[in-house]
């Protein structure tokens, strides 16, 4: 599939580091830099912009939570590169301190992407208005939208149509629920309400669908792709870059810097943290529930491969008369 | 999705067979058609009907591979069942004697289905035929698609389409190469070139397609579909039937007793065969390979991680100048 428009963005570090507090080496990051560098994605998304607090400290959060900029600053000197990809950083609304905030033009950092909640969009939109202010390109990424109520999402998305200040907005599979037929859905609706806006997809593997649903996106006109390496990711992950700059024909792309690091760096790490497909996420994903339930079954190694009793227990928890 | 006409066909112990030389305990076999069973899917295949000889013992190869009468049966009293699924077993051409087969009204196996390649369909329409004489239903399941010459496939579908024998004609993603539009493609093609057949699809997850590239099936029109319990199968495996059962929205199926399978018996068996998707079939399917290579590679613990060497090898055996 050739499109010129196509982007891709590499969320290895950012959405990895739901799963181990970002807590990657330098070394680990800079790798990661380096094959998104060497394999010409378009965009690569560092870590979150946090603020820090009493609460939120670096060493329990890691620094990639925070994205210093001399951290970035390293991490990019750390690797040559003809035509280096944008940096992001992800904002969590509620959690960022603007005053910290430089201007594009004396920071590392070339995008903010904004994380909100149906409920919060009139946050995200301020936070992008005010990160375009200083200079940065700038996302919405409307999480679970899949339970969401559709006229909340619909009021939300006519807000965001008329926000100048706003690159992209995303649409995110949180819960790793959609099929193909639900993407086309979404996707109508966001260029239904948001017909001004260029549209990103963020998928999760939660069904052995994240890199499908991908491909549909494109299918359905999407020019933003988020993906990581190997999948690595909260839960069961995301889309995984190789097999996405596989599908892609785009000459810009090369997939073999990609491999390299999966060998010398993501098989290591998958010896200490999980991520991927599992049976739990596939209930999870299915039910169209938030993964929290799923990974905290994972995370313990008395119930973790108790698919059938995670299945009862989920599906019950459902069946409650609630009416 | 819910379509009446859907059928879905478990081929756990014919496909899972194949990584354990069909090994697989009685009480396995028994869970396996029990989860059939209790989850409503119309067809249950237990492995394949070779003939034993010196070369293929059953010591060797497992008592699944052959499939005696008595054993199937075994299986099949094992588990009371309202309406029990039809049982296939798989013909591999080359490897069959007919002698032994008695008429279906004398044996407990419903369906014969014979997978060959295309320049063995001529054999393949033979055995549908003897099949068909003998009561069974059959189908052919063309290996290899991807790979064959297309007008040697076209000839072979419009054999295949005069052959009144044949109940189901199977598109097979042998490699795990399709991606959703290959699977428009090629099903345009059997409908074109076999429009008296009702069609079959069989997917494999080398790039964590098969579920995916299932729903693809349906959407064009395929009503028989091929799934595993878990997605067992060669190399990357199939398409999960929990996945598909959970999409399927037809009421005659039951998702509950495949993830009790799972959780009882799949479990366990992981811990001693390995299958899914893995980076190093992901290279194996984009690359239209047979999953031969990456299936060594996987198996030697030295080199099972090295999916940027077997990149490599793999692409410079393609690149070598053939002009």
């Amino acid at each position: 599939m050739y499109r010129e428009e196509i982007k891709v963005l590499d969320c290895t570090i950012r959405d990895g580091g739901l799963i181990n507090n970002y807590q990657f080496t330098d070394d680990f990051v800079k790798a990661v830099y380096r094959a998104a560098c060497d394999s010409g994605v378009d965009v690569v998304e560092l870590g979150k912009k946090l603020t820090e607090s009493d609460e939120y400290t670096r060493e329990k959060y890691g620094k990639w939570n925070f994205c210093d900029d001399d951290d970035l600053q390293r991490v990019i000197d750390s690797h040559e590169c003809e035509s280096r990809p944008l940096v992001a950083v992800m904002f969590d609304v509620g959690r960022v301190d603007f005053s910290i905030l430089k201007p594009r033009d004396q920071a590392p950092v070339d995008m903010i992407r904004t994380a909100c909640y149906v409920a919060d969009i009139d946050k995200g939109i301020d936070f992008a208005k005010r990160s375009k202010d200083l200079g940065y390109l700038t996302t919405i990424n409307i999480m679970a939208p899949s339970a969401s109520i559709r006229t909340d999402l619909i009021e939300g998305l006519s807000q965001i149509n008329e926000v100048d200040e706003l690159d992209y907005l995303y649409l995110v599979d949180s819960y790793g629920a959609f099929y193909s037929e639900q993407v086309t859905d979404y996707l109508n609706l966001y260029k239904r309400y948001a017909p001004n806006k260029e549209l990103g997809f963020h998928a999760h593997n939660n069904q052995q669908l994240a890199f499908s649903n991908t491909q549909q996106a494109i299918i359905d006109g999407v020019n933003m792709l988020d993906a990581t390496i190997n999948g690595i990711g909260r839960g069961a992950g995301n889309c995984n870059l190789e097999l996405l700059l596989n599908f892609l024909k785009n000459p810009k792309f090369h997939v073999r810097p990609v491999y390299k690091a999966i060998q010398e760096h993501l098989v290591p790490l998958r010896e200490s943290i999980e991520w991927g497909f599992n049976d739990i996420y596939g209930i999870s994903g299915h039910l169209n529930q938030h993964p929290r339930a799923a990974m905290k079954c994972r995370g313990d190694e008395e119930v973790m491969d108790l698919c059938y009793d995670f299945y009862l227990s989920s599906t019950r928890m459902d069946e409650d008369t609630l009416a």
